[in-house]
């Protein structure tokens, strides 16, 4: 069954219509594919394996409605038995994932505030909680929520461009990555490293991020796809239901403690991004990166 | 003192006759054996060491009379002031301990299954919780509850030979390892390689189980008793009181955790193995061995 | 804020004088001193850097003056704000410190036993949860609480000299680390190195401290404080507020669990080291140190 989580409003809409499963009698589509504005999602049917990829330009980043895509998007395939895994990956030359986007936290009111941030944990609640194998296949550079997302997956395959990285560089934009976000850093790369890389914000090249264990596996961007769904097929290869149990014990303790303080983590949001000082620097960081692209 | 757990009904037996000590006047025996049917023990009343060779062809593995006499012998040996160290390896070739017996699984009444579950727990407490330095000398694989033997030690050395291969395979099977086999494996290799390999199941070469940390140091097999007598050397160098102490200090968490919730996790052991999908599992798998056999 | 320890007795003196800051009008010192009997505290205004250089021969060994001095000193450098970092190295040639001053706990009365005590868990709370970037500059040998201070910090670097070891080497001398000890060296290389380390009470050579993750770095004696100023300028980048509250979302899970059991920890010391066993231990011990000498 899914996380304990509880879609945001916006997500609350049908999610399986009548084409989720082939009519009987009519051969069976090797593949089925659905697109909406900023992923796209397609789900072979023989070998189980779903593929999402991000096509939100320039940098993929994790607004409320990219977010709200995500989470239905992952839901529907959660409830599809024909799919087993799914591939996140990026459309979007050169990133995976920036992150959160800035314009959500830039201006609003607390509702607004409130409505994003909840989409945010819910990203998280789905994804850590998956019963499907996730493997990221992270072609580009993940900062931030999406280096959160990449560590939120089984298996990390990244392209062994040393000129992309991936981190959680709060600490360098002057906030702080919420508990959840360090608890699932922890699990993947233990206390020390993360205490080091958290406070410093470090952003790690993709040799160094296999170093320390951010990255599973590093391969060549040609060779990316192919790897992914080797990774895929190791996994599938196992029983769903004594699998699924296994990722649950080990992941059920973290998911437990956002779930036990999700309105406090939510009015914690809002009173540290609706202070005077980290609205203006956001705005200065606004402004610091359009002036970058002119 | 002892871990606090409660032999099952079938170990509580007297442990030690009148001749765990040699009468005063006569001369100290150099070694004092005592054999039973399934577990060999022998106490080098000079150094201290004792050794547990498991001899229950064709695979050890673990049923209810080998963990009777698995929890017999280490209480003797806990008890015993002579004995400070314990050294675990197996006399049938190739294999360490194949780990639970599945025929104490299949078709039994739910008495027997709560008793085998108890005598299961009893081991681990015993052994994970142990007073003495304990080692484990693997020369053979060893899946599964063999796996959690030597990952209960002190320290662990493994025959250098690649086609042994160690850990927590149950997902394999379409089972899942219990919380406290999880825990023990996490406090070894962390949490990610944890992760990871219990979602798997995998079974590691040699070779790559001292790469994760599974397992403390390879030898050739002609070097593995000596390297466990130089091992336990080293361990016994330290005041008994003090390390003791400090092993309690490492371990307390975790054995408490079982402890607290024993008759909880029995229950569940039941309402798992009764049933009907995992007994058919059991029963195919069965067959699969004969035909193997044959 | 500071962390929530509270001074012993003996440091409850005034902290800041007028002259902390340099009065206006007036040019900014570059460098401002200022020395105690056991402690040469350095603070370069113009980085925020400061040095604390222990100068306690022949060991620099953590007495209750020199503990009490410890707190004052960080206590002034963390209400400065002019001081962002603070490097700890020692002015003792080959020795780092050699931890707790036995003196204090060989022959006294309670009372003197209960003031040593908080004034370790002083030392630690104060450092561990410190605002400051702190970086240990391991010139010589670190066993015991010597190692505690280089672990509580945010930075290890060590003199890449063999002969210098590094360690909480409890074990050997009979007695066991306290828990808090122990949590904060799991949370730097794990469990189960810390297991194994602290069972035998190993003292790691600086090239092992290195592959065990003790240490952060290695460099050659005369390259040691460049190389700390260096790290210091790379911490000291990160904005601290970000930089603060991710330190102590690491770190105040183990905090906490001293503060929670702070008076209960001071007695299981008293009650410990009062014991006739552990005095003789001690008295021999401090005879084979004279001898040793003469």
């Amino acid at each position: 069954s899914a996380p304990p989580g509880v879609l945001p409003r916006c997500c609350r809409v049908p999610l399986r219509g009548g084409a989720a499963r082939p009519p009987p009698g009519l051969p069976l589509a090797p593949c089925r594919a659905f697109s909406n504005n900023k992923i796209q999602v397609e789900l072979d049917q023989s070998s189980g394996i779903a593929t999402m990829k991000f096509k939100s330009p320039p940098v993929n980043s994790l607004s409320l409605d990219f977010l709200t895509e995500f989470c239905i998007s992952l839901e529907k395939l959660e409830n599809d038995r024909a799919c087993r895994g799914v591939i996140f990956t990026s459309a979007v030359p050169k990133i995976f994932s920036s992150g959160l986007d800035i314009m959500e936290m830039y201006g609003k009111s607390t509702e607004h505030y409130a409505e994003f941030w909840r989409a945010v944990q819910e990203m998280w609640l789905r994804l850590y909680g998956s019963n499907m194998v996730t493997v990221a296949a992270v072609n580009g550079s993940s900062p931030a929520g999406g280096c959160l997302i990449a560590l939120s997956c089984d298996y990390r395959i990244m392209v062994e461009n040393p000129k992309f990285s991936i981190g959680l560089n709060e600490a360098q934009l002057g906030i702080v990555a919420p508990f959840w976000f360090k608890d699932t850093f922890v699990n993947t790369v233990g206390h020390r490293v993360a205490e080091r890389s958290l406070q410093l914000g470090s952003l790690h090249p993709a040799p160094e991020a296999l170093k320390f264990g951010l990255v599973d596996e590093l391969v060549p961007e040609e060779k990316l796809h192919e790897k992914a769904l080797a990774v895929m097929a190791q996994w599938l290869a196992l029983p769903d239901h004594a699998r699924q149990l296994t990722k649950s014990m080990m992941r059920k303790a973290v998911l437990d403690r956002l779930v036990a303080h999700r309105e406090e983590d939510i009015q914690n949001f809002i009173s540290f991004i609706s202070k005077e000082s980290i609205q203006k620097s956001l705005r200065m960081y606004m402004e610091m990166l359009k002036k970058k692209k002119s």
